[in-house]
């Protein structure tokens, strides 16, 4: 309420971070003027019909600061960030677009690198940068360097997912430790020293998705990549579609030692912090073991864990059951954490 | 060489003044990088075979300052200039995507405006709004609000366009008066008034470009919308692919006599100025008629004018033929005439 109160008429840090005050900004702002079908189940992807094909279409701006750290860039973060869209709607990742907004200033040197970045992520993905636009602001009205990518893909026919489709006993599947992103970007920014640095995870996920779909036999309902807003806020999501309660078991959730010492001193909780290189899917009960299997065969997926299973009560809700056997509900992030954390 | 000298390892605002430093920095960095098929024409959209699909897709990042001018916003033109980039390939517009990268502070109504506009502006052309982001910059840190849209359209298998198709004896069309988005931008920033204020030219021109290619019989060869830079920096552009010399007749040029007022007071040449509802076309001898029929039935082409014709040499030239007979070369734009124009 305090957050809401201090600017009532004003746009927020805290309504760029993926959390309650965004699902508002959106929903009130963005799908009530441009209500179609394809925004309304607000994925991170939509799913068209062109020519009696299934295309995925999705876009992202990247305003991380700052804009090199470690384990990545922006560069790389905005390629990786929108192939994941995709790969999470269960499309084949093909063409992307990246317009750049460059303050005044900007070094060719840095600006280089961050485009070498993105040309190598997209090779790594196999997808093509086939189309751009650059902008340029002066001095003090911009910082540095804003990427916004948009990207195409395929689905096959075969492909159904939805979170809307997630039903009592289906399993929660993360795909590798949470937090990384998070911690390395706030680490680096404040430039606080530890002895092992944490590196963000920041990569393409198309061959995991495309390995757990083929592995699946359909019993895939849902994935997303749980990036602003953490893997507390991709379950709320998931839980405010099915209207199931998500149920998780602290003591299943794969955090790296670093990470979990970083929280403990900083006063985060893993439960929030973005990913760049990590998705959730919910599975059908029959479909996690091949799934968990396929996941753990990609080094992408190597620490995949069932960390979960879905209730019908209390519906629209997310529980963490901690160590000593309690319940307790974990809320969507509200008020802004880590700004320009993507 | 001024301008690159004063400062030689550093992006400038000219770099995305649509002229020849933006030029320069797409080949040198972008294209080095990201060399691929789809890039390597330079158009403002790139043209990919999907499922045996021709579809068109393009993005473009607008940082228009003021965020609200004469005849438009941002908002309508982020969906205008997306549109128009897909209709000038040829394509039909089907969906949008929209990025915002807004400051914090924005007011909440202004930005509902904004947004309201892009609404209006989709629902005026016929397309959807099918996919977004929101992230949110400190105070300082960006300036009010940068949206960044891309686009898909559908190109007929019947629809073959490209600068390099023009050739010798080819007649040059622009659809209406030039200049007056730059003048409509420049006058309303500096707070200069004129007793007819100019409104932007801002419009969405996929019909006006379809009535084109209907009434052509396959005689366009290249069409483009001539935005940062103006004509002559497009008109540059085809010349530079087709190796051809643009002879443009300056009597012939449409300009509203009040920006052509404007101009004369202010030193700029409605040549260099941005338009966001106007497009050039490069036609056959024998396609010229029709096509210019076609455009002076639909409003948007009222104004629609022959201007010149394609010469042999000097190849990759554009002249300019003047009231008194003279020719002169007519570069593109070099420096930045007017920062963040759309």
């Amino acid at each position: 309420m305090t957050i809401e109160k201090k600017g009532a008429g004003e746009i927020l840090l805290a309504h760029g971070g993926g959390g309650l005050l965004s699902r508002r900004l959106i929903e009130e702002v963005f799908l009530n003027a441009f209500s179609n079908k394809y925004l309304a189940p607000l994925n991170d992807q939509a799913v068209l019909s062109v020519n009696r094909s299934r295309l995925a279409f999705t876009t992202d701006s990247y305003v991380v600061n700052p804009i090199f750290f470690p384990g990545g860039d922006i560069g790389r973060l905005s390629v990786c960030g929108t192939i994941n869209d995709l790969a999470v709607g269960g499309a084949r990742p093909l063409y992307l677009s990246a317009s750049f907004i460059i303050e005044e200033g900007l070094a060719f040197d840095e600006l280089g690198r961050v485009v070498k970045s993105m040309a190598d992520t997209a090779r790594e993905a196999g997808v093509e940068i086939v189309t751009g636009d650059t902008k340029v602001v002066e001095r003090g009205k911009g910082d540095r360097l804003f990427i916004t990518t948009a990207g195409i893909g395929v689905v096959d026919d075969s492909v159904d997912l939805s979170p809307s489709l997630i039903r009592p006993g289906d399993v929660i599947i993360v795909s590798g430790t949470i937090g990384d992103h998070g911690i390395a970007i706030l680490t680096h920014r404040e430039g606080i020293r530890m002895e092992a640095p944490v590196e963000s995870d920041c990569a393409p996920l198309h061959s995991l998705a495309a390995d757990m779909l083929k592995a699946s036999g359909g019993g895939i309902r849902a994935m997303r990549d749980p990036t602003r807003g953490g893997l507390s806020s991709t379950l709320n999501e998931f839980a405010g579609s099915c209207m199931c309660a998500m149920v998780m078991d602290e003591d299943k959730i794969p955090v790296l030692e670093t990470v979990r010492g970083a929280c403990e001193i900083l006063g985060f909780d893993p439960l929030y912090l973005a990913n760049e290189g990590k998705l959730v899917a919910v599975v059908s009960p029959d479909a996690a073991p091949p799934v968990l299997e396929a996941m753990r065969r990609n080094p992408l997926g190597r620490d995949a864990a069932i960390i979960g299973a879905v209730e019908a009560k209390p519906g629209g809700k997310v529980l963490l059951e901690t160590s000593i056997g309690n319940r307790r509900i974990i809320d969507m992030l509200s008020g802004e954490q880590l700004p320009r954390i993507c």
